[in-house]
């Protein structure tokens, strides 16, 4: 049967002040009228019933995705004690799953992106399934057609296709690192290279083996919880061992080195919404310019992102390019040239005494 | 004897969002550590006890400035059923503080201008208070050197010297409205003008004698509520009555008539808070030319005007030549390069249904 295994980690500094140490982006509603993490379960229901559905995420994000997410039973949401990056993560979820259905498929997909249309992309999980059916031993990992020379993302160089009868199924030549920016644009106009998603299908069985060949002592570690799947001392062995595993990501500890990886060219639009500067994708901006979320009402305000909520009236005069985003707590105003300049406020606010702001 | 009024009308545009319609300038903390109506107040205290210290205002004022007041008794607030402007307002007063105490002098203020030091003040009301003991028909006004072409004040020219032994008080040979631009150098260069501070001092008797002289009609409106003066019905007179009065200044409706009016140059540093501009003559800038009232943490943030309380943190990147004024219902982040634009965005306020936040 197909489970999700929704990843909710995510560390609250790219969208701040919207998003804090305990309220990651997975929690912001960006886009629409539901968060990223409603949306991302929303996406998976037409094929998935809550009783399949999962998700990892962390102690102090736990009550938030309960109340995200009522229709979820709290055993379906796996605590991490600690983040360990994407390996772990799906090593500790796979071996959940398993325990409760053997036979288990997995879609295994972040909690913080945009995707739409949700029909395209329900088909093209169908597709990953229907190639795992055939082919019980693939890695099947999605990949999106670039739109940009973007140097943010890793990059799949796709090779043959795999099957005559089911269009968009790959095989994979290489994995590449963010690329720098003329690297980007060669990637762009030859056509072969595809961002990698982070979104994967694959049996549970299939990833804990890929697991125990290419991380044995991350297998190890997990073979260890194995006993308390579903038994109250779970939680109490995943705080012992979850923080012994190593912390590395999933394409790093499995996809690069495996030869059953395939790509599937991704049907569906997807964002990854990493900056406030996302939102000019996700939003139609009005004659201005300016994308708006919340209450806002503006004088001579030009190719403005403003982001807050309906309790609170945001007014501009004279602004031009600028991110205002506000929060009952802390209110950002900021011309964002590149994102590093978000992350030198935030450690210069720890630095300053306003750790409470994070 | 001495008694202070203390004019503490005001709209509360200038300052939005700090000020509203039920929060006027007056109340607001835009330099030190007190309101500016505490401000006022608290320069009068030295001369002029609580008992002879009349607040006039608003009904939907009073509450507040009751707060702000904890001091003064609530017969010592007078409130004006609607705005007049300040002819009925003094007129009121001098009524009301003539029947307490006949031989009264008043010291008539705007409650929100930021006046120092208080014992230049004090000796500058002292000589007032001396000049009308030697000719009680004389109305003083203070006023202030100018220190730039400002086009937005009324000007005063003075003439002679009117005492060989008290220095700095002239007689006026005429009263300038606002000049434009070049008339404005002119005044400066030429030394003999002032600004109209609109403060004053004079006995009670006298400016009512001199309301029934060139304003006979508000004249004997206000007589109308002399019968009422400290009895129950004083409100109630004061609702059918007040609103009948013609809405005139008192340098339109006096000044500008008399024979009587001496001009005091102030020896006190004045300034009447007239916009955000303003705070940046009230506040020292730090090293980056920036003032901040609040919590603020920014990065390449200059000469931006950033005024909040300590509950909220404004962080600022890439900014500058803003003004950034945060308040738990409404924010305005604005450049602004004349007050006009306030005014716009109040009128468009209104326009789109946020009247609420006027």
């Amino acid at each position: 049967m197909l489970h999700a295994v929704i990843m909710a980690g995510g560390s609250g500094t790219r969208f701040w002040p919207a998003s804090r140490r305990d309220r990651p982006k997975q929690f912001l509603t960006l886009s629409g009228a539901r968060s990223l993490l409603q949306q991302a379960t929303d996406r998976c229901l037409p094929m998935i019933p809550h009783e399949r559905l999962w998700i990892v995420t962390g102690a102090r994000h736990a009550v938030e995705t309960g109340r995200q997410l009522p229709d979820l039973s709290a055993e379906h949401v796996l605590i991490e004690p600690c983040g360990r990056n994407t390996a772990p993560c799906i090593g500790l979820a796979a071996l959940r799953v398993q325990a409760a259905d053997p036979d288990a498929i997995l879609l295994v997909t972040p909690a913080d992106h945009v995707i739409s249309p949700t029909a395209a992309f329900v088909a093209a999980v169908e597709r990953a399934v229907a190639t795992i059916g055939d082919t019980p031993e693939k890695l099947c990992l999605f990949g999106i057609v670039p739109t940009r020379p973007a140097t943010g993302y890793g990059y799949i160089e796709r090779g043959a296709a795999l099957s005559n009868t089911r269009e968009g199924v790959f095989s994979v030549v290489r994995f590449r690192e963010k690329p720098d920016f003329a690297t980007a644009q060669q990637f762009l106009t030859d056509g072969n290279f595809l961002w990698n998603s982070g979104i994967f299908v694959w049996r549970a069985d299939t990833i804990l083996k890929a697991l125990a060949l290419h991380q044995p002592e991350l297998h190890q570690r997990l073979q260890a919880l194995a006993p308390h799947c579903g038994k109250a001392s779970w939680q109490e062995s995943l705080e012992r061992d979850f923080p012994q595993m190593p912390s590395i990501s999933i394409d790093y500890a499995v996809l690069e080195h495996s030869r059953d990886v395939c790509v599937i060219e991704a049907p569906f639009g997807w964002d990854d919404v990493g900056s406030w500067a996302a939102l000019t994708r996700l939003h139609q901006p009005d004659a201005e310019g300016n994308i708006v979320v919340g209450k806002h009402s503006g004088i001579a305000t030009k190719n403005c992102t403003i982001y807050g909520d309906n309790d609170h009236l945001i007014t501009t005069i004279g602004l031009e390019g600028c991110t205002v985003v506000h929060t009952p707590t802390a209110t950002l105003v900021a011309k964002l040239d590149d994102e590093a300049q978000l992350k030198d406020l935030l450690k210069r606010l720890e630095q300053q005494g306003f750790e409470d702001a994070l």
